[in-house]
């Protein structure tokens, strides 16, 4: 149950328009910074693109002993030994994905509302991503959640809860009333001028307001 | 090695515009008609809606004891417990499939040249898609294959071979100088008026020109 232990900062990636090769030093960078958790998020890939980006994702995250998880494709995380995956609402159902992976997989849940929450954990998700609790650019189609029913969940499960969506320096404190275990960031970090240094305070800043 | 024997007539499904219950009634006459092997292919749902439809399709390829195939995606065969994949060029390696179907699952691969095909066999494919023999309306991006290519392949390798592509009752003899295992349809049957006639008939052609 408890496979994801104090690992505040969350990185979800977005490729937007860098190159190969500048998309992948920043996952470097921000590992450097201190990320605790990687999710390769790729929506517009071919399979063959997805695997070959994952499996260059996971040398990095494996210098760093980062675990990485894999959005939505079971078969991506397989393919490049990646540690698990993350399972949105229109993926995978989790106790599909537990039988496929195995116990040892970390898998993890988008969960938007307590109903969609307290379901992942039945099922066996290991943590829950809980948003979008601030508007976000990176996904098209976002429904928010507050932050008290981002408390609600986190009250209601047994298994870490990370915030997610729109989340920055600027304002995470706003989750502190929840007592996440987490919280896991996008932009703050892919859109970052220097991803190294704002890993490295953005997790300060996180571990003061999940503690 | 000789995972697929004497199954002529090799479904490729396209769901178009039916609605879901008209879809797969469409599966059901064709299995009735005599498909040997059937592949779902799907391109737009999300991974849950093609888990749900792979379910429902493994309902009807278990009647008619047909292999059912899944085009692209080994999470979802391995979902739906589903014989296997097929791999295109653009989809995970066949090596690394085999790697996590294990040596019992169905792993076809596309093939549209000699080099794809040595290749594909070489990585432990069980059969190959050769084409397309003619122009398609079901894939927007057609790469001709001519049939003195489908002839050397079939030469070339020791697995069963499909002629894919635009094939269908009226141009199907074309075929037969390259002494094939069995043809690949999807128009032929998914937009037949009769697909239950129409698999009948098309694989007593079909057997008649690979023979």
């Amino acid at each position: 149950m408890m496979k994801i232990k104090k690992r505040p900062l969350y990185l979800v990636t977005d490729a937007l328009n860098y190159s190969e090769t500048a998309f992948l030093k920043r996952i470097d960078a921000a590992c450097q910074g201190g990320v605790d958790l990687v999710q390769l998020r790729e929506k517009e890939l071919t399979s063959l693109q997805y695997f070959q980006r994952a499996y260059a994702v996971k040398q990095i995250t494996d210098k760093y002993q980062v675990p990485l998880l894999i959005d939505d494709r079971l078969d991506i995380a397989q393919a490049v030994k990646a540690a698990g995956v993350h399972l949105g609402q229109k993926d995978i159902p989790v106790e599909v994905a537990r039988r496929i992976l195995g116990p040892d997989a970390i898998i993890g849940a988008t969960a938007k509302t307590l109903k969609q929450a307290r379901l992942a954990a039945e099922e066996g998700a290991d943590y829950l991503g809980v948003g979008a609790i601030f508007p976000t650019t990176t996904h098209v189609e976002t429904v928010r959640t507050s932050v008290d029913t981002l408390r609600t969940i986190k009250q209601a499960v047994n298994i870490p809860v990370y915030a997610i969506g729109g989340l920055n320096a600027a304002n995470v404190d706003a989750v502190q009333p929840a007592k996440v275990d987490g919280v896991a960031v996008v932009s703050a970090i892919m859109k970052a001028r220097d991803p190294l240094t704002a890993a490295q305070q953005l997790r300060q800043q996180i571990i003061s307001v999940t503690q």
